[in-house]
Formats: C-alpha cells, structure tokens, sequence
C-alpha cells in the first residue's frame, strides 16, 4: 500500500506502469490469529493434565508447524481457485465477445452510460474500448464482474499464512521454552497483548484508531481460544 | 457467478445494476483442505496409540470444532481488514483530489491513455470522470489501486469456512462414528477421494479439466496431510 506520493506526470507514469500493489495483509492477520488461538487452546487443555513443560512445548510445537503446513496448503489451493476463477471468466467474456458482440458492447455502453456518459461522448468511449478486444475484456472483468487483474500469488499467499501462523503461535509456548513458573499465566496474558498487538499494527491499514481495533482483536481472539478450550474440556470430561 | 446470460438490454441492465457478484470460493476450498488435513492428522496419530473409537472420535470432534471456531474468527478479522485497506485507500485518495486535484486528474489522463484514448477524446473521458469527485475515486480505486468495491461479508466469509472446515473435517472420523474394524484405513483412503472431489469440484470455478484439479487437490492434501502426521510421530518420539 503506498499512503503518499509525487504527483509529477513522470511519477505518477511509473506508478501506473508498475501495476496495482499487491496486499497480503488478509493472509498474514488470518494466519497470525489461527496460530494463536490454536496454540493457546493447547496450552490452556495442557493445564491440569499434569504434563511437564518439556511435553507442553513438544507438543504445541508439533501442532505449530503440522497446522501451519495445512493453513499453507489449504491458502495456496484457495488463492489458486480465486485466479482459476478469473479465467474461467475471463474466457466466457472472450466468448461472449465472439458469439455476441452486440451484446457485449451495449454492456459496455450501460457501464459508461452509469459513469456519466452522454450522447457523442459515449459512442466515442464505446468505439474505443471495444476497438480492441483485450482493453474490452478487461473493462467487462473490472466494472461487471469486480474482478481487475491483480496478481497475487499462491506461493507468497501461503508462505505469509505459514509465517504469521508459526510467528503467533510461538507466543503461547515461550514461557514453557523458558521454563518459567506459572508458565499458563504468562501464556495467557502474552496471548492476550500478541492479539492486541495484531489488531493495533492493522490499525495501521485501517481508518480506525489502533486501540479500537486492538480491543476488537483480543475479543474476537480471547472469545475463539475461550471456545476452543472449553470445547477440549467439556468433551475431554466426556472420554 | 454466472456464466451464460441473456443479452437484451434490459437483461444487462438489471444484472449491471444488481452488480458483481461475490465469490466465497476461496474461503469454501480453504476451509474444506485445512479441515481435512488437520482432522486426518489427528486419526492418523492415534493409530499404534491404543484409543477407542470412542475417544478418537472424541478428541476428534473437540478439534474439529475449536480449529473451525478458530478459523472463522482469523477469516473473520482478516476479511474485515481487507475491506478497512480499502476503505483506508479511499480516504487518501479523497485527500489526494482535494489537495493536488491537478496530480489526481492526469493519473486520470494516463490511464484512459494506456486504454487507447487519444486527443480530443482523451481530455472528454478525463472531464466526465472527474466532474463528480465518487465516479473520480472509484476509478483510481480500481484502475490505480487494482481494488473495486466488492461487498465481500467478513460473516459470510467466516460461516463459509467454518462450513467447509466442519463439513470435510468430519470425513476421516466417519469410520470411527460407525465403528468399523480397519477404521484408520477407511479414514484414509475416504481423506483421499475427499481431497479428490474438492479439487474436481472446484474444477467446475477453472477453466481446467476436472481430473487434473482433482489430482492437484489430492497432491497437496496428502502432501500436508503426510507432513502434519510425520511431524507429530516424530516430536512424539522424542517427549
């Protein structure tokens, strides 16, 4: 995302030819939280079951890096649908463009017609996209379909979900990796700041102010890992 | 989405104006693969373990149920921070027109340029964009920024992965609701044309053949779901 720039026609050229950036931020946040929650839940199941720090950490640690894998793979399948998914419509408006020209272009005349466009203006601005057929495609995939091309990748996708999950969900276990006393309790409340810490640096691409969002986070987060473990607990009673 | 429709004027007008429709795809096929893997990887463990169909299919729930809670708070937030990026974005446009409407309207001018707008054309198409300061930033939200409004629900987002997670979740634990012998054989071969069908399913959102889609889906899920179990035997070993 970039906040401020030059408005020099030079500049502004360079930003246009280098494409829309392209943000991650919904991997890194959805990974950040799940390998929290995750791991906390562990934590939080380990207390009273009279497990030593040692197993607490190898445990949670093998949970760690077995669901981030699966959060990885799952998001490279998803972004890779999402991209499928813009082809497969891109080239039925390829068709439609084929088979029913007419049609198509009395669409792109409804588009510009809603942007404003009158009269001779609008027969002009109809004649131009439409004169080539890669410029009309991409005007049916934006303003019909809300689809622009924007190249996000699978791979960085699910190495951001990969990352931020192994990153947060390593909160949780540092109190056992250091061995401290009343090792839970530090859990807890480094789980709690690590939520409002992901909500206050997204504050940071948000219009809201960081505490708003910082308390938003640590509820929805403290709400899930409350839910996670009292559903481990309840059913463990069950076993 | 839809892929075949009608092109009567009227036709294009009411689909225009009901606008682009919103894909929860990805979120389907996210939380379908991660609830797959996670919940196999756990059947997988307990093999050599000596549990009860009961207590696997227990601890199974248990898991099944907290990672999906977890999963649509974390698809939740992040959701909503993609749609405050955008709103964030938006803001500082706002500010760009007010401040250096002169910078914002030849951003305006290149990008009707690049789509082949020439002279007097070029400067009509810049006056009518820019007349009206919400048709001006929605073009530089999607022709800059590569972000047009699409009223992605963090809630419908979240409940769809929560859906899938649950839905393709349970599959490995239905030799052991049944309690049939050879139960963690059962669970792998129906993980294995479970990961088959969400590829080929999702086939039908691509333009690629139904099989290759499924053997892709397949690849990666037995991949994470191999490296999820191997993790765990191993960190096993060593507590």
């Amino acid at each position: 995302m970039r906040l401020e720039h030059s408005h020099s026609p030079q500049a502004i050229a360079d930003r246009l030819s280098a494409g829309p950036s392209v943000s991650y931020l919904r991997d890194w946040i959805y990974g950040g939280i799940d390998g929290l929650v995750t791991t906390f839940a562990i934590v939080a199941g380990a207390v009273g079951a009279d497990m030593s720090s040692r197993v607490v950490l190898i445990l949670g640690l093998a949970k760690l890096i077995a669901d981030a894998l699966s959060m990885a793979a799952a998001n490279y399948t998803g972004t890779k649908a999402e991209h499928e998914e813009y082809q497969k419509i891109r080239e039925m408006e390829e068709r439609h463009v084929a088979l029913h020209p007419e049609g198509e272009r009395e669409e792109v005349r409804q588009i510009f017609e809603a942007k404003g466009f009158k009269g001779q203006d609008l027969d002009r601005v109809v004649d131009i996209i439409t004169e080539e057929q890669h410029r009309w495609i991409d005007t049916m995939m934006a303003e019909e379909h809300g689809m622009p091309l924007v190249n996000r990748l699978p791979s960085k996708a699910a190495l951001a979900v990969f990352a931020a999950f192994v990153l947060c969900g390593s909160v949780p276990l540092l109190p056992y990796l250091f061995g401290l006393a009343n090792a839970p309790i530090y859990a807890l409340v480094m789980t709690a700041v690590t939520f409002f810490a992901i909500g206050s640096i997204r504050s940071f691409w948000s219009p809201r102010p960081w505490w708003v969002a910082g308390l938003e986070t640590l509820s929805i987060g403290l709400l899930a890992a409350g839910a996670a473990y009292a559903i481990g607990d309840l059913l463990k009673t069950i076993v």
